[in-house]
């Protein structure tokens, strides 16, 4: 679509966010819980945290969206990610997955492939190591071609360049379609894909990369989006394209990552549209 | 009491704080640790966070106030909370219990009963909408009336209206004399009741709702205020006037949510007394 | 050796850190995570936070350094700080352990003596509360004269005051002997010793002790300094002459302990050798 159209797309589903407020269920690791949970806030959701086996299926059944990130993970909370997310899944509640770390640790790697296969979330999204790590596990690109795109991506200094973009958009394009869902690469480029569809939102700032938990902040926001938008490929856009311009704009008005966090937010609360189009790029 | 005398004596459960520095021992959620441990420490009191079940009793017992908050609770957190909530009645260390989430799940609800019997709090703190669970759960009020009072909430926006401020204040005694307790029920309007006496403490800031925390941060502080002043529901209020005071003078310095965070500790730090003289009014 | 060089090689330290920006692994308590995480990435580090028994081997031994904190412990994060700790040292990567709260509970000071013997960590960084319970522990010093140092240090309002300065230099070679490892003991001013070396790092801002998580945030830092400086003892002087200045330049600048937060990240990521030497002094 064209660039105006979809920036009007993602201002729209905003307001939707604003006007009905939806309750987003997280269960997130322990590094971004407070951030995350004033991210939504800031946004206009309403955010709850809660990851006891005894009430995550009562939780998911309640929200709008629900948020798994198993960044910090454990076993009881993959556990409860899993019952959350049966629960969500059955009920047409969107699920969002960030699979923090995945290709770092063999347990990482393996819950993210759990939680694909048993839960089938709306929306994927992650860094591009993590996402290549899940296309190895899912088979979902053959290993030559994928050992040559992490080359290109180890080359070009992250796999965020310009230059190994093609490579990120096929990876993605292969475990949309293998895992039945949205893949958001995350990256001074974000790529969304699904089977069929796909979008770059280029803008935010690399001060980012310097904040811990602004990529988990984007899975949550995503979430929020999913809670009103019916369409995972456009929430996905919507989240991608909210934090590039909340993260741009408060980037320009910071001193370094301290100040970002609280510029962040404040961003956020009152982004409007002509933020969106003075700090963000959404083409596909 | 007269209002200009209120606020003297919240000023002076102030300088007891700031002179004592009481050890307060916090069982909380992971939301809020960093948080409430910044709030107390900017309060002048000194925060420990312990949860291990081999350590609670004997840190509940050295702390001058323990406070047990049932976010992103779990079973053996639960546990922990009993016993050191037994552990420090045992000693007459004053317990403040925080009920988040009471009535979004069965087991938030049936903890905060647990926790009330087993522990017998010297106060409860929550918003319209737990207090009202507890209210509930506790056969507290008539099942017709309480369905009329969330009706007449649920009508006015949200329970902390002016218009539902009696049903509140009602429900807020009718809990108090069947826990045994203080009862506070926090809003745009805080309502303080034990079984005879009835506060109003009015202030702060819509901005603090776009805070994660900030109702925990309250309990928080109402725990610092527990240990130096003996009257609990003394106590409560010089906590709530506190919150409102900082709340309500960071707000107006702040340009968002992000900022409040930073200017709400600050403000907490150098807080006094025409501070609260020109935020806060204590009726009742 | 000389106040210049010692600060030339804090900052080279700091210049190797940027350059290779070493993986350093955390185990650390919830109070922080957030904190220590944003304080690696504003020093120039990569933080990973992971405490599963599945994956915490997996990850300490790709780490350039692992952290072991245990504030907010409790038995199964211990046993996961017992399998990481060992997995490292069996792979050469250095350890540095925050015995947070060590002499408040007997769990507390139990698990800083397991971690010692078990562990092995190249540096033990605490509060001057914190080393005199391990050296009572480890009885690395005579009853009687650590009785009268502690005596001392109550009389003079706080072990970190000139004062006595002598009786923590005293107890800091001590542990470090006992347990052959570097010890620091921060403070006013920061005593590092380690069999045969002592340096005194001074420096920073009483400001700093309002802040949650300012010694567990050196106690990271000096994990990156570890990663990357072989000698554990200038590692151990790099990272707190780093925290002083840093906290120095940004008390400075704010208006309070939450003002300070955000600029303790920025200055840390700003930092330069004109701030080492307008901030910290380094003798011994």
């Amino acid at each position: 679509m064209p660039a105006s159209n979809a920036i009007a797309s993602v201002h729209s589903a905003l307001e939707r966010v604003r006007a009905e407020r939806p309750l987003v269920h997280n269960i997130t690791n322990f590094v971004v819980m407070n951030v995350t949970a004033n991210a939504l806030l800031a946004l206009g959701a309403s955010p709850v945290m809660a990851h006891a086996p005894e009430e995550v299926e009562e939780l998911a059944a309640l929200a709008g969206a629900l948020v798994l990130n198993i960044g910090t993970l454990s076993g009881p909370w993959v556990g409860s990610m899993l019952l959350a997310g049966r629960a969500a899944a059955g009920r047409g509640v969107p699920v969002v997955l960030d699979p923090v770390g995945a290709g770092a640790s063999r347990m990482r790697t393996r819950t993210t492939l759990d939680l694909l296969h048993e839960v089938r979330p709306a929306i994927l999204r992650g860094n591009a190591s993590e996402i290549l790590a899940v296309a190895g596990a899912l088979d979902a690109v053959d290993s030559a071609r994928l050992e040559a795109i992490m080359a290109g991506a180890g080359a070009t200094r992250g796999v965020d360049s310009a230059h190994s973009g093609r490579g990120v958009e096929e990876v993605a394009r292969a475990v949309a379609r293998a895992a039945g869902c949205v893949v958001v690469v995350s990256g001074a480029v974000d790529t969304v894909a699904d089977a069929r569809r796909t979008a770059f939102v280029s803008g935010g700032s690399e001060l980012m990369t310097l904040v811990t938990g602004m990529g988990c902040t984007a899975t949550a926001l995503t979430g929020a989006f999913a809670a009103v938008v019916p369409d995972p490929f456009e929430a996905a856009v919507a989240g991608m394209a909210v934090m590039s311009a909340a993260g741009g704009a408060a980037a320009a008005r910071s001193q370094g990552p301290g100040g970002m966090q609280a510029q962040f937010l404040d961003t956020l609360y009152t982004l409007d549209r002509a933020d969106l189009e003075a700090q963000v790029r959404v083409e596909g």
